[in-house]
């Protein structure tokens, strides 16, 4: 019924023929998440959510696939062309599982242009994929948070969504100085390709690709591709005017007629409202442009400050008109989207990942023929909203013992016939190794009390 | 320097032609999830990691993309080859999008095969894509809970997974007699179609194929692909028998012959420790075959018992043989995959899912010019766990009020020069419409007791 995927009948090497053994090892450049991985992964994830929350930010989810052209459109050639998992359905429709939120998210808001609550605050916790050279802090299937504000313009959004930015790094524990925002204006690009520096469209869009590039290549190399997109005459004066531009250590000292233009008074506007909000680590950079086509205004990202990890932690801005490529009334949009390979990095620079032990409570051992008896207090222990794991396989004590710890369950009970009679259970906290008698509700309200004081809160596991 | 995917180069239709408007619906067969629809996602996503946590099993993840023999090996040939989203990557390896968990959990687990502890109870929560025509309750795009014990053999993990199974849905407020589970065992459907029904592996394969299909067809079109299995000569003498099989509505009740099969004993005991875990509503069905091809053991399905939801809620069994296919020694596997939309309609059906409102508690109206003194109230609340959205729009009030209204955020606060000054700010109960005259010190408390009051438990709506 439904057409074989085209390829499988082109080449040979695509028609299914299982193996004896297959490999072990997950696809190339993504990641298998054992349970103590996932621990990190739902730590990050519920501080996200709960500081996107705080906010009035309400999750939303999008679908896995999106047509190719959503991309092709306003994301940049190289992301859609070269680095999205791209392929024909068996409806002949060309899809692309997919490499961000933000279109996703526009096509959400322009279905539902009319009926929705403006501002609309969204945020969503998803999995992408793009095809890139494994690297540190790359990965092929990656997680990103995506928060964005519609309905709003101005910069009071835009101060939002940065405040919010510095908010996620300092729950996990970063302070001021571990981190710098810079940020940048489109419009600001815009006005010094064109009018200050003289470019056509085509120079000025290789010239935004070329600062882009700016600290992964040499100066040497910066200049003489800087003279192929000026021309050898228009250079001399050219190359003068960006020095001036790179001198400038603050929008103050920016020559003139770009400090005074409009984009540069909003810019001003921007930092006094993260200045009130307490953001004291944002600074004006010309040279940020930031890769996506789809931004219209205000650009930023965080960087981490220690220089092992210098790469851009994450970044976002204001993207007007991307709704409205979906037949809907255009709208204003501001957005950023940390991702967890970058923030564990960053934690994990900053020596931030807390011991997170097994969101299992309790293991209970089984001594002897009790088996039954084990079951159903088991079951006693859960009904009190206690997580328990029942060893259900007959084992000698310290096989049974060694699971409980290698697993990091911050407690054993044992059950055996003695214990059945008395009600009093041996209790042992596998950290400390010491060990107690107690009754099944003070069992409970241990188990409780240390989850009180082990968490600020308890979501944190539960994400 | 990544090859561009050969689809393009061989098809026109895939070459990337940016259009002027782009669809704002979701690929077909897939869903746009807007916060009051992700609040229902979440709801069951909470329960079913509540409990999952509750009987010690510990999350993990696994990629998006597995190479396609995972899935031609074992899973069957109409999952591999028909429903797959199967495409080559631009390295020309031959990856699927994952439509189903198994194999990709029993890859992780045969990769750490000796490292791991054991018993291993592992959960996740995970989307997954199938190429089938989109209808009531299947969709292309769809979410399961998985949850699998390795490293037990025997009834005793098979009954915990069924009981879990029980408890998934009754933490959602469903009773016994809204849900029925039907148990088979892959051994007795062997020996019966071997011994007893005397088929040969062909024809044992496609007989299973056709009890699969028994409640989809009529009872002629039944006996008419029974007969062609067979064979004319063979025909009346196994008609007969499949009549006294299907006759059979206990196991006391089977054929000699298979009731005294040692695969019969192992479903009796399994019966018997479901009956001592309290599971009131499993009944053995020996039609009951499971599509999938790795069950060795046990197989099972939860069904709602309203005829209007008459397909299977979902089911599981055991799969000894998967993780030794990965290279590693075999280990006895148990598992079972909820679905969330399988879960969803039976909650509709009987009328369980609950009213859930915003995940902000308060929506704080600015009134006049006091935006600035708004931000650090809005922040102050913050403080203090609470989920704030501030409007940052300078509407009139009645425009703020209804934003309020349409998220369904359970409270107001109004800020105005009169409360700055007095401290004490209008609070108001959207159900309700009552409104209160409160400090902040209130209001906190007020939001508070709400959530505690509201919500068995706040994780339901923090997932």
């Amino acid at each position: 019924m439904a057409k074989r995927l085209r390829l499988q009948y082109e080449d040979k090497n695509a028609t299914i023929t299982p193996m004896s053994t297959l490999s072990s090892q997950p696809y190339k450049g993504t990641r298998d998440y054992y349970p103590a991985d996932k621990r990190v992964q739902n730590y990050i994830f519920a501080n996200w959510k709960r500081v996107a929350r705080s906010w009035g930010y309400e999750e939303y989810g999008t679908p896995l696939l999106e047509p190719l052209e959503v991309y092709a459109a306003k994301s940049g050639q190289e992301l859609a062309s070269e680095q999205t998992y791209t392929f024909m359905d068996r409806g002949d429709r060309t899809v692309a599982i997919r490499p961000e939120m933000t279109p996703s998210v526009s096509r959400m808001v322009a279905a539902r242009r009319q009926e929705m609550a403006y501002p609309a605050r969204l945020f969503s916790v998803a999995n992408f994929m793009r095809y890139e050279r494994p690297q540190r802090g790359r990965e092929r299937e990656f997680w990103q948070l995506n928060v964005d504000i519609f309905g709003v313009e101005g910069a009071l959004p835009e101060a939002e969504i940065i405040a919010m930015g510095a908010q996620f790094l300092k729950q996990f524990g970063a302070t001021d100085d571990m981190f710098i925002i810079k940020i940048n204006n489109r419009q600001v690009i815009n006005y010094m390709m064109a009018q200050y520096l003289g470019l056509d469209a085509v120079q000025a869009q290789l010239m935004i690709k070329l600062f882009d590039r700016k600290n992964k290549i040499a100066p040497e190399d910066f200049r003489d591709q800087a003279i192929d997109i000026f021309g050898q005459q228009a250079a001399p004066a050219g190359l003068k005017r960006i020095s001036a531009i790179l001198a400038a250590k603050s929008m103050g000292e920016l020559p003139e007629d770009i400090r005074e233009s409009a984009a540069v008074k909003e810019i001003q506007q921007l930092f006094t409202l993260l200045e009130r909000s307490g953001v004291k680590n944002a600074i004006f950079d010309i040279t940020l442009m930031r890769g996506l086509d789809y931004y219209t205004g205000t650009v930023f990202e965080f960087f981490d400050t220690n220089k092992e990890n210098s790469r851009s932690l994450y970044g976002g801005g204001r993207y007007d008109g991307l709704v409205g490529l979906f037949g809907a009334e255009p709208i204003s949009a501001v957005g950023m989207a940390p991702g967890l390979t970058m923030t564990e990095l960053f934690l994990e620079t900053h020596n931030l990942v807390p011991k997170l032990p097994s969101t299992t409570d309790v293991y209970v051992v089984v001594l002897g023929d009790t088996l039954k008896e084990a079951t159903k207090f088991a079951a006693n222990l859960r009904e009190e909203g206690v997580n328990v794991e029942l060893d259900i396989t007959a084992r000698k004590l310290d096989k049974q013992l060694k699971t409980a710890v290698k697993k990091d369950i911050p407690f054993i009970v044992f059950v055996g016939e003695d214990e059945i009679k008395t009600e009093i259970y041996s209790f042992k906290d596998t950290t400390s190794s010491e060990e107690q008698k107690l009754s099944f509700e003070r069992i409970v309200s241990s188990v409780k009390d240390r989850r009180r004081s082990h968490l600020d809160d308890p979501d944190d596991l539960f994400a």
